[in-house]
């Protein structure tokens, strides 16, 4: 295995799909947000991708049963015939080199784009470090346009102070290169647990800016189920990214999705 | 050497082997058992895996001897011609960077596949940091029958608190992707000394799981030779793959197979 | 995306052009001088640069803009027909991984040699950890003639003490396995602030050296500016080149360009 | 540059070359004996290598002149017609990688074995970190008659508490795996400095195991224009190859070459 395999398990036509994002980051916000839309709506799974710039582990969950690394596709078809559909992309892990993360950045846009998306929605958490108590969403876009946008939906632009390390940001970053345009949203958390909080407030602030309509009710039970789920090996995986990415010592960095 | 390559030695036709995997790792807990079942029941060694993502380096022996590093894949046939036939995936060594380590181990699993093998034991050890009283047998496996059937041997199966890191979980991991299913067996040993009880433990749980008897006797005996034999270049190299792979710091990280 | 991508901007026809590099690096001297050149001569983009080996991530300006990591290639015309056109290598990252530098620094030297280009100076700041009271200007060639050169526009030669690490250094390195010739050309520095003092006696020595004249007069208030635009992320991001390619505790190392 | 790229300058017939390496390591001690070797009995350079995998830097001498990371392979023909011939293999620097390592060391033993070199001697420094009386020569061989010979002529047999880590282990252990043979020499020394007494211990080894007669007499004398003309850099670049190829910490390490 020397490169990035893309298995597709479905073939779908979709209408004009916006590219919604979730990997795993601080605080699993995004990935929480992700999970709960895809079982909330009943997303349907299309695509899975494997790659050599994973993590070379298994993760073991709570019953003894292992599974490997993945990245995983969702579609959502809109009820309305006019309406957009959804592309989800979630999963356990993200590329640990900057090559691979490129790589497998490159052929998700490839597999998205080839289905017709054109925008991009990047989901993570924002590290303060300290408690919150009213979850704050910041964000960052591609252009002024999305940028005022997010404004107009109560999202606090982030200022000059951090990049956006990982696929969250080079998702967005390598979009641009191929005309596409998106946004980064980020739920403010202290980071390091599995954070409900944030997650709601970070979908419902994505619901207002997209067409979605999601119960938000059982997200904290999610958060336990997923507390249980999630790995202290996953936790390391994230850790590992932010180190191969980011220099040790450096506290004031707040964010990876 | 752009690639791993893998020198066959010997054709051989088997009957659906058993692969078992037993690279070196903590305590050398697998890599004892493996190499005492290799040389008490007389496999015989079928293939040699250089690779370039392999320590640059050699060991020396206590003669001053120079050993390139490797893996050796050995057959052994079972006595009844119904019964099936095991392959053992041994070495003093694995792949160093994530890629390699995915290189590496989907070029074993074409070649074990090749012959046959759709069922992977991997054995390793499973640090504990303080004096274990009786070895217990620790494991996960890729489906819920195979996980039933651990805990009927007297397997203690692993909570989430961990993956498995390195080919005693990524074989495990890229085996499922083309239809293969296994368990991942650790035996629980303080770490960092050549631990003949914990590789008892281990091979007593494996004879009992597979139709395999081997006297282990002379475990202890092994495990003398194989202080000697085995330089402090081999602690370090397998505590490299730990940090490669491993956040520092991670104190309660456990398992390396 | 597996290998650097070059897009072409605008197809030039150039007389022998001097290829000046001035990627990030400590103080932000060389861009901060590079960046002054470009816009008041107006040179022109010409190419864009993309690379797997640069950081997976984006940055993120003070309105919330997210901008994908790059180099650019300007030219800039000289008035006199007769005289030297000039090339312009500036951007906000480098690449990360020694094999990243080597492809990128190759590709860039494959396109401003077909541009006619010979001769390399790269820019950059030296760190002396220490204040500054007049910025000295040192200097390392690749012959003794232009050694010479350097040293009769009052640039001191740099001792034996340290190799010059990244493009500023490697550019000139492969540039001479083509027949290219060039120099390195250092700002003092205390390092880490944007340093408008060094990068002024840079530019000051530069157009000594060159056909060039440029006002340095607002390059304080682009330093202002530059501070504003550039973002914590990437004085990570520099500290990483740093760290990939140096041991970590080498509290003497002063220079990175 | 994407690939390991070697410069032939002359075309030559050897007669059974003894291929001896020296890379920099430790004490420079074996970089300092062949380059000694070199320039006393007037070798000819015949090929030059440039690796993507060497360190993404230049070196800088004290006239300020800027020198390529580079390996480079000498011969010397042997006076009488019968006699074998030599290949040096010296340079400023090693690869960084574990993969460029192997790629780097698997051309140049291409190269060695088409000019029909079958046997290895690589030199180096085995540093006790305290102050050294008599510089003793510690070696290691690939098989057992030449471990015998080693002995015969003073040389102690290393115990099993080491590998031997980059180029000076690598080549013979890749030799192997293509019918190769050699040993490895390593000059006792506190490691650290550039350290004459140790190559002139190690050189006199040398020549009683082969037909060489050099003169050391100026050995003292090159290391102090070693000392001056080897920077900080390469000390640095060193203990890069050390730190990328082992564990931090291990205080106990004693030997790369």
């Amino acid at each position: 295995m020397k490169e990035t395999i893309i298995n597709i398990l479905e073939e779908v036509e979709l209408n004009q799909p916006i590219f919604i994002e979730a990997l795993p980051g601080i605080g699993h916000v995004g990935k929480l947000a992700a999970d709960h839309i895809i079982e909330e709506l009943g997303a349907v799974k299309m695509a899975e991708i494997h790659s050599p710039s994973f993590p070379p582990q298994v993760l073991v969950d709570e019953n003894g049963i292992i599974h490997a690394m993945k990245n995983e596709l969702y579609y959502l078809k809109s009820a309305g015939e006019d309406e957009r559909d959804y592309l989800l992309l979630v999963g356990n892990t993200q590329g640990l080199s900057p090559e691979g993360q490129y790589e497998v950045c490159g052929l998700i846009l490839d597999l998205v784009e080839k289905h017709g998306a054109k925008e991009i929605y990047t989901l993570g958490g924002l590290a303060t470090g300290q408690p919150v108590e009213t979850c704050a969403v910041f964000g960052a876009a591609t252009n002024k346009d999305l940028a005022k946008k997010l404004e107009d939906h109560e999202v606090t632009l982030r200022s000059a102070d951090g990049g956006i390390i990982g696929a969250s940001g080079l998702l967005l970053g390598m979009g641009t290169l191929r005309g596409m345009e998106g946004v980064c949203l980020m739920g403010e958390t202290p980071g390091y647990f599995i954070d409900a909080e944030a997650a709601k407030a970070l979908l419902t602030v994505l619901m207002s800016l997209l067409n979605l309509e999601v119960d938000t009710e059982s997200l904290e039970e999610r958060a336990i189920e997923t507390r249980k789920m999630i790995s202290k090996a996953q936790q390391m995986e994230q850790e590992m990214v932010e180190r191969t990415a980011m220099p040790p010592g450096e506290e004031d960095l707040r964010y990876i999705g």
